[in-house]
């Protein structure tokens, strides 16, 4: 039950030369874009890997999209052969996987430049980055140049959070671009159609504004259709009230109204779109706490409910569906959020935005955060919403992207060693053993930022020499730990060759 | 039972100017030391705090000023009442907890510029800042600088890891600048005594060493009494081999002599200094795991094993210990480190390096070992000792010293508010207060890190009217969630004024 199985998949990976001649291959999230690429113009788009196989199914007049379609109807697709090689798994289990709504590969078939990946517990942790301008500034290239720039780190979906000018043009060229699913918050721009009166919004407005980005090929979607009416005096009592921004919206829509929630009321609709194109939902936790104070309280936890509610909706129409999670969650709060989400929503993927574990470092929340996002991850969590730098401060600058991408590799990464994922280990054993052995080339190689390693280290050592120095400034030649055990095990071993 | 009852203790605390005028006290790591003095002159050295209170003791002729000995006879000493203002807790409270060795307050007769702090977990998470020059650089100006600064940003007590030149005089002026306890490895120093050459190290030139750092009024020594001869071949099958240098130090000199560890076999001797001057043990972890795939393994634990051993000899001498530990340490494997520390070694207090949580990321290990830490410290560690960017790389410059204090500061603070301890989430709640009043200044100044927060917020919208606007460049002004609350809440309670 293979679509086009004489198709043959290429899937790149990022290739890492070691000093014996041997490469450590490892995902790629940049795909086949390469950012060293100095002529790249933006207006080009990338390669359409997926049009022929998208072509097929128009032209045999499928009706749904998604993969989850695909999936009950037990058709093993390209996309899902494509993310099997990716995370050297079976095709077939890859499809147990999204029949069963435990992962997801966002997809829209209007986005062919996509190279799919898949969102699961069973599957590598995932990161988003967020880009996308605001009212205060930058420019189409830039937010171009930081999507490249998010992929090039390591970041494996995308999302556009703009809501400034050129919200539909900066959003086109994105997806142009992008060999990741993009995913978006759709209300932003249909509030800026109502010039940002909440109040005027309504379902055909909202629908519409769907329609036109799901025809750009937007592959998820954040829906905040939890944000109930009732729930709204829930957060009376909290410090930060509601800190999503289209959980706000919509409150403000349903008080004001004294009406329900029209993504609620009218989610069938959305249905219909999110078929039609194979979006995946993003069910938005516009009640997720804003600070710690807030966390695991009643208004938390009913949206939740409804989330799972509104899963089983999708699931019925066989549309695909990821899981909004928190924010601002203490240590000892943080599994509570995993179990229950596990539970209402029949493990469904979750992704969470972080969870900072204090609010007390802005200046420092991609740390804050990266420590509750690797512990949720570990729990489970399916994918990690980064957190810059820049959080609670301002619009993250490309350092910025960065460092909230490289923190957030390193969350999902401990959490994939932690479960044991094949083969996320094996990167960590070749950089301490490269490292135990003074290959100083290959530390640097395998690290996730090379060039900061090697920074650092020629900070005070830069001779070339010092590449293959059995110490370096941390303690010194006669203090270097490492080269004291080598010096041991030599002697060791010549120790008990002369007693044969 | 108190002595010196009629002293009158003042407690420095950090202490926040808030807008509304009222003012946030905070535990100070620098205690009476100021950061802004800029006529400090580090050959002066600073208040002597405990001069008098020690001056009695000698005077009364004690033979033991261990904190655990006075425990031990009900004797509140003014070092356990400092400590409980600091903790806001019973001076019986810590007395209690000394005398069970559930936690240390480390403290040399001869360092009474000390201002005392306690490590144990009932008591707020502390952190440990290393400092000291290596063979490849820094003066003792350098050095000092590095102790003053690493305080001003939070550390709760600094070793000195120095093993190049002036290492002696190097000490000397840390300790005499120094409010915080002062740790050291006195094995190097021994080591610099016999020209680098392991295997001429004795007892006697190790009690020598001891004595003149006792002398000078070093508070806590690590002492890798545990690596036990035969242990050293359970380190053969490792990646990284032997990675403390400490460990690979009496590794070298067991294996050359085939000797049981001169430490362990003379640890009475050690004893007799350690009371003399009042001195700590840190039982060092001589064969702790250099990489996530030698983490829990089986000289790692029966290391540990021996570490209990050793706890429980140097109680029975009223001496006061804590243990330290892991280093690489996968998530999934955590706990267990904590669980057999607290059996084997009866909840003396636990001191770890991170743990690290992956390898892959030289040159962010402050990121990849704060995950780690504020995991352990939440299970009930003590005291976290941080790690630089630069670790495995090279020598920690002044930014690298903040940047991995504030990483710390931030793991501690979270586990102190996962655990409950009084008040710590009072800073969060402030914080986030502030933060949805958009009170910018205040939310800086509650910050650990105001200048950087400022500075971010700054980046984009840097003019004075800012710092009261209902909104930042993250989300801009018509998307900001916290602004469209409180908006919410203003109409809500109209609306209800209304009704009555
Ligand atoms: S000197 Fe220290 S940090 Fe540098 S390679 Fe040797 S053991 Fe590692
Ligand atoms: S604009 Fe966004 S980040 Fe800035 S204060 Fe408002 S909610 Fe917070």
């Amino acid at each position: 039950m293979t679509e086009n199985t004489q198709t043959q998949l290429h899937v790149p990976q990022n290739e890492i030369q070691l000093s014996d001649g041997s490469t450590f291959k490892t995902y790629r999230t940049a795909g086949s874009l390469c950012s060293h690429d100095d002529e790249f113009d933006y207006k080009v788009g990338i390669n359409k890997l997926r049009k022929h196989w998208i072509e097929e199914r128009l032209a045999r007049g499928d009706e749904n999209h998604s993969q989850m379609y695909y999936a009950k109807k037990g058709q093993i697709t390209n996309e899902m052969r494509y993310v099997a090689i990716r995370e050297g798994v079976s095709p077939e289990f890859v499809l147990n996987e999204i029949k069963i709504g435990r992962a997801i590969i966002p997809s829209n078939r209007n986005h062919p430049e996509l190279e799919p990946m898949i969102i699961g517990k069973k599957f590598l942790v995932k990161i988003n980055a967020n880009i996308g301008n605001s009212a205060l500034g930058s420019s189409i290239e830039e937010e171009v140049e930081k999507l490249r720039w998010s992929l090039h780190w390591g970041a494996d979906t995308v999302m556009d959070l703009s809501t400034g000018k050129n919200i539909h043009e900066t959003r086109e060229w994105i997806i142009r671009n992008a060999p990741v699913p993009i995913g978006t918050v759709p209300l932003y721009q249909a509030l800026e159609k109502v010039k940002g009166k909440a109040e005027n919004l309504n379902i055909d407005i909202f629908i519409e504004t769907l329609i036109e980005q799901a025809e750009q090929g937007v592959d998820y979607f954040t829906i905040h259709a939890g944000v109930l009416h009732d729930y709204v005096a829930l957060t009376k009592k909290r410090i930060t009230g509601i800190v999503s921004r289209g959980g706000s919206i919509m409150a403000r829509w349903c008080l004001h109204h004294k009406k329900e929630n029209f993504l609620y009321e009218h989610f069938d609709r959305i249905n219909e779109v999110m078929k039609k194109y194979g979006v995946s939902y993003s069910l938005g936790d516009g009640l997720r706490p804003g600070c710690i104070a807030d966390a695991n309280d009643e208004a938390q936890f009913a949206e939740l409910k409804t989330l799972g509610e509104l899963t089983k909706k999708a699931w019925a129409e066989d549309i695909q569906v990821m899981v909004e999670g928190p924010g601002h969650v203490p240590l000892n709060l943080i599994e509570e959020n995993m179990r229950l989400q596990n539970e209402i929503c029949n493990e469904a993927p979750f992704y969470t935005l972080g969870p900072l574990v204090t609010d007390i470092a802005p200046g420092y929340d991609h740390i804050t955060s990266a420590i509750g996002a690797a512990m949720i991850a570990w729990y489970g969590t399916a994918m990690l919403c980064y957190v810059t730098p820049k959080e609670h401060l301002g619009l993250p600058n490309k350092q910025d992207v960065k460092d909230g991408v490289i923190a957030y590799k390193i969350a999902a990464h401990a959490a994939d060693v932690a479960k044991g994922h094949p083969g996320a280990k094996e990167r960590d054993d070749l950089l301490s053993k490269a490292r135990f052995e003074f290959r100083w080339e290959d530390q640097f190689a395998l690290s996730l930022d090379p060039e900061l390693a090697r920074s650092y280290h020629d900070e005070t050592l830069p001779q070339d020499g010092m590449k293959k120095a059995h110490f370096c400034s941390m303690c010194g030649p006669s203090f270097c730990s490492m080269h004291l055990t080598q010096e041991l095990r030599k002697e060791e071993d010549e120790r008990s060759l002369s007693k044969n």
